[in-house]
């Protein structure tokens, strides 16, 4: 059977209600709040702080355990000279301008974004356009859709040629890029500066060396996870925690050779099916397609096995944790880093649009090659053959005493010069020093010496090798945490009309029990001292099970206690009365049915209804168990 | 029976030989590692990095779980306001001296504490000192134990009393205070100043308002958690993961009412034993004592139930996770912050001292009051008494009329003035209004108004009251995440000689299954195809019940394989060989025996040893299953 189109939009999704549901039992808020909050910074309150861990929990379940990665934990202060390598210091860019009469700070891709949409939305389209302003639309979609990627210079062009202004009408500043990190100084002396990391990528990948050579990894391809904030100074935060300045990450570097990017488990998802919205479909204005992993690698969709593998191991995380509406979407190429070889990311639907909530993006060996390069360290992996192979390598045979005698103190870096100069500059060095009888040189600091043949000579021999050192490409999946959990709020979220009150809207989260944030909440019909205990002694039962607990001793009626649990996601209520059949109610949230459970069995019902693996499913305990009768439900 | 005094370092314990295990299976390291390093920036390898998610988990289960705490998730950049009230930007320092000619900073009250532990040891004592030694050694011993609580005059009397000079032997600069929080600038105008926090606790208590007004906590006493990273840039960084300058703090704000802080369940605690060192103890120069949480409590040796209680459960929780060796110490009156009622810290012995790893502190309603006085926002709890209450208060009538065209624009202020005057100045106020016909007051601003008698009145009435506002105290206990592993690391490590390998030294770290780095290592007696297919049905079926595992499939004998895993700290292995009985070896780490258990059962086997709450213990496996015969267990 085919299955339905991806919708465009959430389907009966209010925000306003949804957005003081969740203020109103602090499921996040702006942190600060008595100072006015702080912009793009958020708290977590109890039911999504719990829900942030029990993900956390499954991920570690899913993929570090499961798959056996090694998980480190690195720090958020990170040495400038990291980011100077890793290219963030000159390249962790957003464009800014600046309105030249408020002084305010304005993204410059966002302004010429919101720009082109308010033009949009007043041109004429269709039949009622003439040629020209069918021209002027279309330059007005290009422009929308290449803002996010444009050059200062670019943008600066197309400010002039639109006569863009600021929000409130000002001329703008030309526009400069704004570095994204947070800076600081480590150390009493002051003079040492630091960054708050903007990714969790670069300390991972540094433990490359050390994860091989202390057997934590036996060998590559092998992955490193790590779970941990992350700071970014966005100009312009928004759209609650989807774009914030200060966020977690759960980030996995699976380090594969770059000749051999198969997986050895790949066979298990072949059959996954995704939402694959390829850089084919989207320069041609399609829709996004269904198709299986298998079908996606095959048909070089995908670029390789292990990004397939980790895309189809992502969809089947989200799918568990209750996230409904994913795509994938492939990057284009001018839109990757320039080094990356293919990139995709899990987009999840909310009411601001599709949002990048996993990157899963293969890095190449870039960062390795530039840690290598400046910190002068060896961050190779070695391969040996299957067999020793012939190979013919250049030999450099350097004479120290008769190059120290010539060059004094500058003789180092003339050997530092022979010894690492391409095989080809050798061989011409050679031919030169065998025509002339010597060759002038010039070292990296400028220092230009004269060689003759005693000197150094070269020759190609043929040698056997038992294996090579290489590089190896990184894979990444990033997890952006808190995006992923407001998307699955908004996804899971829904107004039920409550008939036994007068219809009132009563907000559900429909939350699957390994992420909600309580399993199961222990209610009495009414408080009375011998209720509470009973509550009491199911409520510790649960708590020696591993199960979280929420209780509400409160003088309100069940029905509105139901509602309150409901709003926070929480799966499963008991409910304690007076009936003298030795049972306890237990209702499930989404269909509002109960059945009556003896009270010595309701622990161990919950425990396996809320299993992370495997739970077992409300029918088998509707099954089981005989319905409440509808009076007392009511009640 | 009267329990072993507490030992005052840990037996046959060789740090060289730690650390190199520590770093060999990298179990932690100097971030940045290729890049040389940074000072006191420490990365968890996998086998710590595991530890700690344990850890956190437990502490979840433990405190969040079990007390129904709310838990909330709050940011690591914080403005520079809330640390201005809170007192952070003026107090939060350590003293610093540099060395004259080089530059170098210098922690002062790790310098005087130096300079007196050196000078000691070259002291004469005992019988061999006179009368003068003896004073001076007084005298060094009084400074060394002051100079953490010194100001910089102190300092810089000491140092000019004693001649200390730098660890260069140069002189010193004068001492002054250097702020340990990291500055950074928040937006992109470069204006806003921000700090990473240096505890966590003021992310959390400005929730407090918030987790009152939604429900999350019903009503004062409540207790609100969290877990997170926290920064302090330490002028020395030093002793491996002790003093770093990136940590990981779990706190706990407990909010109760200032008069009566009892706590629920303090008698299921009452009975819990301690190492309490109390004030008076130290004082007296003697040792720690083992007591009763409630003897404590009743006895005032702890200030009240709930300081007590959280004493009891911390006790509870580091026992749990494998911690033998610890103390209460309670804080001398001048060591605590000025506000604090009470401060007990648990320390934890290490071959570094007894090191504090858990602070739970009563803060008072410190930094409630300081919150809301800054926020200009009322951060009150209500009491509701059981029955209203008479009580006479000052009746303020101000007449605006009157007001308002006597003093025109600063009648605002004279109003503020008179509604917020304290009463005695309200009372004297009327008095002379009464006796002259008129009286000067001067607002904030400097504002003189002359006020007549028609402008305002003071009446006292008896009026029924049915509750107050009131400003909770706080209670704290924060626990130093990475202090803990690592005492822990440390109290669990012991070295066993093989004999079975010519004695060979093998390091172990005993730790409890709840906290080990995986629960169990499946490993295959030879490397066959048909063994490594029934470790991975194993590994698969230990990781749906939840279980951590780890596999060797190296070339390396089965008794080298042991070894490998018993220096991860993990507490079980099975072993699958080719034997015809159905069974595998399931051999326990500290003991190093061996059963043959049926490999359909050994998965429940394995997880019921590891279950977090109420394990199994392992001689009821011995009890149950036959023994590995010697042979095999020798291979």
């Amino acid at each position: 059977m085919m299955p339905p189109a991806l919708p465009s939009r959430l389907e009966n999704f209010v925000r306003a209600e949804f957005e003081d549901t969740c203020r109103r039992r602090f499921f996040f808020g702006l942190a600060f709040d008595p100072y006015g909050g702080a912009a793009g910074l958020y708290d977590m309150g109890p039911p999504l702080c719990a829900m942030k861990a029990n993900l956390l929990a499954h991920w570690r379940q899913h993929f570090v355990l499961a798959e056996n990665m090694c998980e480190v934990d690195t720090t958020c202060l990170t040495p400038e000279e990291v980011f100077k390598a890793s290219g963030h210091v000159t390249r962790f860019n957003d464009v800014m301008v600046r309105d030249t009469v408020t002084g305010e700070c304005i993204r410059a891709d966002k302004l010429l974004e919101e720009y082109c949409e308010a033009q949009l939305r007043e041109a004429p389209a269709g039949a009622r356009a003439d040629a020209d302003a069918e021209q002027r639309r279309q330059e007005l979609l290009t422009l929308r859709n290449a803002a996010a990627g444009m050059t200062p210079a670019e943008i600066q062009a197309a400010v002039a040629r639109h006569g863009v202004a600021s929000p409130k009408g000002h001329p703008l500043s030309e526009p400069f890029p704004f570095n994204l990190m947070f800076a600081t100084s480590i150390g009493p002396e002051g003079d040492r500066v630091g960054f708050l990391r903007p990714e969790l990528a670069q300390g991972i990948i540094l433990n490359f060396k050390r994860l091989l050579d202390s057997g934590n990894a036996q060998r590559v391809p092998f992955a490193a996870a790590c779970i941990g904030a992350a700071f970014r100074n966005e100009i312009a935060p928004r759209a609650a925690l989807l774009r914030v300045r200060e966020f977690t990450l759960a980030e996995i570097e699976h380090f594969v050779n770059p000749d051999d990017k198969r997986h050895e488990r790949f066979a298990a998802v072949r059959d996954t099916e995704f939402w694959a919205w390829s850089r084919e479909l989207q320069a041609a204005n399609a829709e996004p397609v269904r198709m299986t992993v298998g079908d996606a690698v095959a048909g070089g969709v995908i670029d390789n096995e292990t990004l397939g593998y980790f895309i189809a191991r992502t969809a089947h995380f989200l799918a568990a944790v209750g996230v409904r509406l994913v795509r994938f979407r492939q990057h284009q190429r001018n839109e990757m880093a320039h080094y990356a070889q293919d990139c995709w990311d899990a987009e999840l639907l909310t009411s601001y649009g599709w949002v990048e909530c996993v990157g899963i993006a293969d890095r190449s060996a870039y960062d390795l090659t530039q840690h290598s390069a400046a910190s002068k360290k060896d961050l190779f992996a070695r391969e040996e053959f299957a067999e020793p192979r012939s190979e013919r390598q250049l030999q450099r045979r350097l004479q120290k005493g008769a190059i120290g005698k010539a060059f004094g103190r500058n003789a180092g870096e003339v050997m530092a010069y022979l010894t690492a100069a391409p095989e080809a500059d050798c061989v011409e060095l050679g031919e030169r020093l065998a025509a002339a009888g010597g060759a002038e040189i010039t070292t990296a600091s400028g220092f230009t010496a004269t060689l003759r043949p005693e000197m150094v000579q070269f020759e190609h021999k043929t040698v056997k090798v038992t294996g090579r050192n290489y590089i190896p490409s990184v894979i990444e999946p990033s997890f952006g945490v808190g995006r992923i959990l407001y998307a699955l709020l908004e996804q899971s979220y829904w107004v039920r009309r409550d008939e036994s009150a007068k219809n009132e809207k009563r907000a559900v989260f429909s939350l699957p029990p390994v992420i909600a944030p309580q399993k199961v909440a222990v209610l009495p019909l009414l408080v009375k001292p011998e209720l509470t205990t009973a509550v009491e002694a199911i409520r510790a039962e649960m708590v020696l099970r591993g199960l979280s607990t929420r209780t509400d001793d409160s003088g309100a009626s069940i029905g509105k206690k139901y509602a309150r649990v409901d709003e926070l996601g929480i799966p499963f209520c008991v409910t304690c009365d007076f009936e003298a059949d030795g049972c306890v109610t237990l209702r499930e949230r989404d269909s509002a049915r109960q059945v009556r459970v003896p009270r010595a069995e309701v622990a161990d019902v919950v425990a396996a209804l809320s299993r992370p693996l495997q739970p077992r499913e409300w029918r088998s305990v509707e099954a089981e168990f005989p319905a409440q009768a509808a009076a007392a439900a009511a009640a």
